[in-house]
Protein backbone atom coordinates (compact mmCIF):
# COMPACT_ATOMS: atom_id res chain seq x y z
CA UNK A 1 0.00 0.00 0.00
CA UNK A 2 1.31 3.35 -0.80
CA UNK A 3 1.86 5.29 1.99
CA UNK A 4 0.63 8.68 2.42
CA UNK A 5 3.04 10.60 4.91
CA UNK A 6 0.92 13.64 6.11
CA UNK A 7 -2.08 11.15 7.15
CA UNK A 8 0.30 8.88 9.19
CA UNK A 9 1.38 12.26 10.93
CA UNK A 10 -2.29 13.39 11.55
CA UNK A 11 -3.20 9.93 12.99
CA UNK A 12 -0.14 9.06 14.79
CA UNK A 13 0.01 12.43 16.71
CA UNK A 14 -3.71 12.62 17.20
CA UNK A 15 -3.54 8.89 18.55
CA UNK A 16 -0.86 10.19 20.95
CA UNK A 17 -2.65 13.29 22.27
CA UNK A 18 -5.82 11.09 22.72
CA UNK A 19 -3.87 8.44 24.75
CA UNK A 20 -1.71 10.77 26.86
CA UNK A 21 -4.79 13.09 27.61
CA UNK A 22 -6.59 9.28 28.90
CA UNK A 23 -3.48 9.16 31.57
CA UNK A 24 -3.77 12.90 32.42
CA UNK A 25 -7.41 12.90 32.68
CA UNK A 26 -6.54 9.95 35.84
CA UNK A 27 -4.12 11.79 37.45
CA UNK A 28 -6.19 15.21 37.46
CA UNK A 29 -9.56 12.65 39.06
CA UNK A 30 -6.78 11.32 41.23
CA UNK A 31 -5.32 14.73 42.43
CA UNK A 32 -8.92 15.95 42.59
CA UNK A 33 -10.44 12.75 44.99
CA UNK A 34 -6.81 12.09 46.58
CA UNK A 35 -7.99 8.60 45.76
CA UNK A 36 -6.45 6.41 43.55
CA UNK A 37 -7.51 2.99 45.45
CA UNK A 38 -9.55 1.42 42.69
CA UNK A 39 -6.86 1.40 40.17
CA UNK A 40 -4.99 -1.69 39.90
CA UNK A 41 -0.48 -0.67 39.94
CA UNK A 42 0.25 -3.34 37.92
CA UNK A 43 -2.11 -1.86 35.00
CA UNK A 44 0.65 1.45 34.76
CA UNK A 45 3.38 -1.34 35.73
CA UNK A 46 2.66 -3.31 33.15
CA UNK A 47 1.85 -0.92 30.15
CA UNK A 48 4.77 1.14 31.03
CA UNK A 49 6.88 -2.16 30.53
CA UNK A 50 5.25 -2.65 27.41
CA UNK A 51 5.92 0.64 26.65
CA UNK A 52 9.17 0.60 27.04
CA UNK A 53 9.48 -1.74 24.29
CA UNK A 54 7.33 -0.38 22.33
CA UNK A 55 9.19 2.43 23.06
CA UNK A 56 12.52 0.29 21.76
CA UNK A 57 10.79 -1.25 18.99
CA UNK A 58 9.66 2.23 17.75
CA UNK A 59 13.86 3.40 17.77
CA UNK A 60 14.34 0.51 15.62
CA UNK A 61 11.83 1.31 13.09
CA UNK A 62 12.28 5.21 13.37
CA UNK A 63 8.84 6.14 14.17
CA UNK A 64 9.05 9.41 15.67
CA UNK A 65 4.98 8.44 16.86
CA UNK A 66 5.45 5.54 18.45
CA UNK A 67 8.91 6.82 20.51
CA UNK A 68 7.32 10.18 21.51
CA UNK A 69 3.51 8.43 22.55
CA UNK A 70 5.54 5.62 24.59
CA UNK A 71 7.87 8.21 26.28
CA UNK A 72 5.17 10.63 27.59
CA UNK A 73 3.09 8.15 28.84
CA UNK A 74 5.63 6.40 30.29
CA UNK A 75 6.16 9.30 32.40
CA UNK A 76 2.52 10.04 33.02
CA UNK A 77 2.33 6.53 34.22
CA UNK A 78 5.01 6.93 36.91
CA UNK A 79 3.26 9.79 38.10
CA UNK A 80 -0.32 8.10 38.64
CA UNK A 81 2.15 5.31 40.26
CA UNK A 82 3.12 7.37 42.41
CA UNK A 83 0.13 9.38 43.62
CA UNK A 84 -1.63 6.11 43.89
CA UNK A 85 1.21 5.42 46.52
CA UNK A 86 0.73 7.75 48.68
CA UNK A 87 -2.41 8.13 48.68
CA UNK A 88 -3.01 4.45 49.55
CA UNK A 89 -0.65 5.36 51.84
CA UNK A 90 -2.77 8.15 53.93
CA UNK A 91 -5.83 5.77 53.54
CA UNK A 92 -3.86 2.92 55.51
CA UNK A 93 -3.22 5.06 58.13
CA UNK B 1 18.85 1.02 10.04
CA UNK B 2 18.32 -2.52 8.93
CA UNK B 3 15.64 -4.22 10.69
CA UNK B 4 15.72 -7.38 12.23
CA UNK B 5 12.66 -8.85 11.87
CA UNK B 6 12.76 -11.80 14.52
CA UNK B 7 13.73 -8.91 16.93
CA UNK B 8 10.89 -6.88 15.91
CA UNK B 9 8.62 -9.73 16.17
CA UNK B 10 9.88 -10.59 20.13
CA UNK B 11 9.37 -7.37 20.90
CA UNK B 12 5.76 -6.34 19.56
CA UNK B 13 4.39 -9.69 20.87
CA UNK B 14 5.76 -9.12 24.31
CA UNK B 15 4.84 -5.25 24.26
CA UNK B 16 1.17 -6.49 23.40
CA UNK B 17 1.22 -8.95 25.97
CA UNK B 18 2.55 -7.07 28.59
CA UNK B 19 -0.08 -3.74 27.55
CA UNK B 20 -2.87 -5.97 27.54
CA UNK B 21 -1.94 -7.74 30.78
CA UNK B 22 -2.17 -4.32 32.54
CA UNK B 23 -5.99 -4.43 31.32
CA UNK B 24 -6.98 -7.74 32.58
CA UNK B 25 -5.28 -7.19 36.03
CA UNK B 26 -7.41 -4.12 35.98
CA UNK B 27 -10.23 -6.48 35.24
CA UNK B 28 -9.96 -8.90 38.07
CA UNK B 29 -9.20 -6.30 40.92
CA UNK B 30 -12.71 -4.82 39.37
CA UNK B 31 -14.03 -8.06 39.58
CA UNK B 32 -12.78 -8.90 42.78
CA UNK B 33 -13.59 -5.22 44.83
CA UNK B 34 -16.60 -4.65 42.49
CA UNK B 35 -15.32 -0.85 42.59
CA UNK B 36 -13.82 0.73 40.07
CA UNK B 37 -14.69 4.54 41.20
CA UNK B 38 -10.89 5.83 41.14
CA UNK B 39 -10.29 4.66 37.67
CA UNK B 40 -11.51 7.67 35.05
CA UNK B 41 -13.98 6.81 32.64
CA UNK B 42 -11.76 9.51 30.40
CA UNK B 43 -9.12 6.66 30.70
CA UNK B 44 -10.72 4.45 28.57
CA UNK B 45 -12.33 6.23 26.60
CA UNK B 46 -9.75 8.72 25.57
CA UNK B 47 -7.09 5.72 25.01
CA UNK B 48 -9.77 3.64 23.04
CA UNK B 49 -9.70 6.73 20.87
CA UNK B 50 -6.42 6.72 20.75
CA UNK B 51 -6.13 3.28 20.13
CA UNK B 52 -8.69 3.43 17.12
CA UNK B 53 -6.52 5.82 15.02
CA UNK B 54 -3.44 3.57 16.10
CA UNK B 55 -5.55 0.63 14.66
CA UNK B 56 -5.74 3.03 11.66
CA UNK B 57 -2.48 3.78 11.59
CA UNK B 58 -1.28 -0.33 11.65
CA UNK B 59 -3.43 -0.81 8.93
CA UNK B 60 -2.24 1.58 6.88
CA UNK B 61 1.24 0.70 7.68
CA UNK B 62 0.32 -3.05 7.67
CA UNK B 63 1.73 -3.44 11.29
CA UNK B 64 -0.04 -6.56 12.89
CA UNK B 65 1.57 -5.94 16.38
CA UNK B 66 0.39 -1.99 15.97
CA UNK B 67 -3.07 -4.14 15.12
CA UNK B 68 -3.41 -6.87 17.53
CA UNK B 69 -2.48 -4.91 20.68
CA UNK B 70 -4.71 -1.94 19.80
CA UNK B 71 -7.72 -4.12 18.54
CA UNK B 72 -7.44 -6.09 21.72
CA UNK B 73 -6.60 -3.38 24.33
CA UNK B 74 -9.57 -1.39 22.50
CA UNK B 75 -11.63 -4.68 23.49
CA UNK B 76 -10.45 -4.84 27.63
CA UNK B 77 -11.24 -1.39 27.85
CA UNK B 78 -15.16 -1.53 26.91
CA UNK B 79 -14.96 -4.52 29.17
CA UNK B 80 -13.55 -2.06 32.18
CA UNK B 81 -15.99 0.98 31.18
CA UNK B 82 -18.93 -1.34 31.27
CA UNK B 83 -17.70 -2.72 34.71
CA UNK B 84 -17.16 0.32 36.05
CA UNK B 85 -20.64 1.73 34.85
CA UNK B 86 -22.36 -1.31 35.95
CA UNK B 87 -19.77 -0.96 39.45
CA UNK B 88 -20.63 2.89 40.31
CA UNK B 89 -24.17 2.64 39.62
CA UNK B 90 -24.57 -0.11 42.30
CA UNK B 91 -22.05 2.39 44.42
CA UNK B 92 -24.74 5.37 44.48
CA UNK B 93 -27.66 3.20 44.64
Amino acid sequence: MEVDGTLLTILGVAAGILILSGWVEQIYKGYKTKRLKDVSKFLMIFIASGSILWLIYGVIVEDVFIIGTNASGIALMMIVLVMKKIYDKRLRS
